[in-house]
């Protein structure tokens, strides 16, 4: 410590100042007054200097520390402005109010959930980041792609023509509904993949198809829809999703050729959800019958919601088209580039019949403003240079060859397993005995470090036990050793 | 045309099957069954093919194309499984169902709106948009920094950096929260310029500053808080956000010391939402007395929103810290990097009292499942790696002299306008001769070409004339001709 600095110490203390362990060569040059206002805030935090007792005059601390009594004034009314000190005339300046002590809590360590615990049969609705978050050495929920083939120099190449070209009016606030390069993109997008022709200004940008639901969610609601049929099996995210937004999700069944249609003009529900491409999670397609049906009952009033998910990842054939491009005014489609690129993105697309468009479009602004722009138009170049496209190709023949091998190790380790759903998509469903608990045997899976969706969550009414397992994300050897995992945990439930 | 194809147009007719003007050379190698279902798809739309009409036999357009049996075969597979045809056993393949006819909009230009009609005393909710769509020469309305200053090479160099260390599970689903480590670089930042000390874990990141308010509703809603008092005048957009989520926001005065906390507290308002370290639109930071009076309201239980959306931009000395700071359980704190950087990246915060956490989380799930990962990622590693701060400070200094040109115009041009909150922020506000009408005034000067926002839009109850005028995104010569331009769209006024 130098002697000057030893001098103000004592000094201070002499003035009745000692609260500072005041050094200050530890002041950055021209920062004096902050560098003290800091020290003095955590004095009176501390409480050192408590609430009711005086600083120092500013004559006396300058002299003290040896420096100029602005540095001390500007200090001590910077402490004024925040309310912690008043000058009160003669009596000087007290402390008023002293800042909350600061507490940062320790770092706890995540206590890694029971696996039991996890797969509970009613799950809420954060249990996908609960399974998310449960660590595991090997991930076989549904929902994802090869996120390992994420084209990372397209992207960023893609983001430095975006920057090169934007004008600063783009970095602004903008349509609610999403930048005009996306917008045109996207529907240049459905017409070649999904036979959609919609005009771009139609297209409403979203934040993946979670988002979509909700802003119809509110919409519809304003329209008096508050229930809205979905499969059974269905997606049990879809169904939570909606019911956050207070909408009830009746179920109808699905069979070998898709949504029971007949079961659903019966039940006289307003509007349907569905997956008619390649239904989650069991894999059907809706077969040309019931896609009539569902026409019909479309014509008659009845609303669809089109959750078109992952219809690009068919495997033997092009996709069926959507059903949207049968009848813009009684389908909401929606989609996104979770299956395509990568959920984390979280970009989607709404079409609305007219008449929700002014609702949607007000919930959108109310919800976020619009998507942010950046990573719209870096899609957009994607989409429009043919890049996604390319992308869509490898993803495909690597798709296959993991579904094969997830099949074929199905077939070896779980011989009495049936599978499902496997001409398209990026998962499998297998059916098991049915005097199976699949929450139990998902659990068992855990415990034996696999992470799989049993199949029992996504279904309203009993329906075979079983698991949704994801092979997109997975290479063969690690597909090959989940699934042999799974059939030991079977053996431990035995 | 070749004679093979001539022979086959010719067989086809002959086959009743005219309705196609076929040209196989057409048809990619090897997509020939694809092409062949387009072209009947398009057929059947047209009305060509009507519904109840029957498609040549596949043995008959087979050899009338000249292609195998399996191409047609396979095309009639397609449109079955769309539920265009069915197969009617001896009677053949028959069209059970027509394709919408495709209608694409002619694009419909915007029509200019007329000035005055976007200047309505009570704007609706979708008031920013329709503002922000109408054209205009000089864009004086406020809220955004110098966004030509967009740091682009910095953004895609931090995004080189980001996609080099991802690994694969980054691309998928996320903590609806956020990404660790922009939640660790805003707990960082908000210390170091904020003087908040706040554990990562509570840092909820989110679409801006506008979907925090949504959020907030929620969870306060579920509390039973459904008034949330706010500052008079107040940003319009604020309130327009409360009231869509069901929240009312009842006025509290602002005077030249900030809110009237008397008032406040009188009212019984459990909650309030103020702009502390720069009010909008006034500019005025809440003084010691006042910090003081409203800590104390809230510790005998109100609730404080404080919305820190320009904190940042204190131009003469560092900024007074967040309320925050003081009383962590009973202050939700937002802000964002809209004014920091660019709102188009919509990304911002939200702390909240640990007692309305988990409903401002599920919310968040709920709305979107968490904002896209690369952007934050991206942002995180501009703020630790000191990036941003040098942004910051070179945008001070810009905003700086575009305050002073601002100033310096207004004096010039609008002698009989006086200038508050010039200490700070990125736009000024000048109110004027009380005969005034504010809105008629922002027309007059939209017709001139300049946009403006009118003071009255940010007032409950009656209150001086004025304008609210944003300088950080213009240049000196832009702002000079824009204020010229009021001065003279005030002229038309007389």
């Amino acid at each position: 410590m130098s002697r000057a600095k030893a001098r103000a110490v004592e000094r201070s203390i002499t003035a009745g100042s000692d609260f500072l362990h005041l050094a200050i060569a530890d002041a950055p040059p021209g920062g004096r007054a902050d560098w003290l206002a800091g020290r003095l805030r955590q004095a009176i935090a501390d409480g050192r200097v408590p609430v009711g007792g005086r600083l120092p005059a500013t004559r006396v601390l300058a002299a003290d520390l040896g420096v100029s009594r602005g540095v001390v004034t500007e200090a001590y009314q910077r402490l004024t402005e925040e309310g912690h000190v008043a000058g009160r005339g003669r009596a000087g300046t007290v402390v008023v109010a002293a800042p909350a002590a600061v507490v940062t809590s320790a770092p706890t360590p995540a206590a890694a959930p029971v696996p039991a615990a996890l797969f509970p049969p009613a799950p809420g609705s954060d249990i996908f980041d609960a399974v998310r978050t449960a660590p595991a050495k090997i991930d076989l929920t549904p929902g994802v792609p090869d996120l390992a083939a994420f084209p990372r120099a397209e992207w960023l190449r893609a983001e430095r023509t975006v920057l090169r070209h934007l004008v600063a009016a783009d970095f602004g606030y903008g349509d609610p509904c999403g930048t005009p390069a996306l917008r045109r993109a996207v529907a240049a997008w459905l017409a070649r993949s999904r036979g959609i022709v919609v005009d771009p200004a139609e297209v409403i940008i979203v934040a993946g198809v979670s988002q979509a639901l909700g802003l119809l969610a509110q919409a519809l609601g304003l329209a008096g829809i508050d229930r809205v049929a979905v499969e059974d099996p269905g997606s049990l995210g879809v169904r939570q999703h909606l019911n956050n937004w207070r909408v009830e999700t009746p179920p109808i069944a699905v069979d070998e050729a898709g949504l029971r249609v007949d079961e659903l003009a019966a039940s006289g529900f307003p509007a349907v959800m569905l997956t008619p491409a390649h239904q989650f999670p069991t894999g059907v397609v809706l077969n040309g019958d019931r896609r009539r049906q569902l026409v019909d009952w479309a014509r008659a009033g009845g609303l669809i919601i089109e959750d078109d998910y992952d219809a690009e990842h068919r495997y033997d054939r092009p996709p069926v088209p959507a059903l949207r491009g049968l009848l813009p005014e009684q389908v909401c489609y929606t989609g996104s580039v979770s299956k395509l690129l990568a959920p984390a993105l979280r970009v989607g697309w709404l079409l609305v019949p007219s008449r929700h468009r002014a609702a949607v479009v007000a919930a959108k602004r109310n919800a976020d403003l619009g998507n942010a722009a950046l990573p719209q138009l870096v899609l957009a170049e994607l989409m429009t240079s043919g890049a996604l496209e390319r992308h869509l190709r490898l993803l495909r023949r690597r798709h296959i060859r993991r579904r094969d091998t997830m099949i074929e190790a199905v077939r070896r380790h779980l011989p009495g397993a049936t599978v499902h759903g496997a001409a398209a998509g990026l998962h499998l469903v297998i059916t098991l005995d049915d005097a199976l608990v699949d929450t139990d045997l998902a659990a068992a899976a855990l415990a034996r470090g696999v992470k799989v969706q049993p199949l029992s969550w996504h279904c309203q009414r009993p329906y075979r036990p079983g698991l949704v397992l994801g092979y997109a994300a997975n290479t063969a050897s690690t597909l090959e050793e989940g699934i042999a995992t799974i059939a030991a945990a079977l053996g431990d439930l035995r």
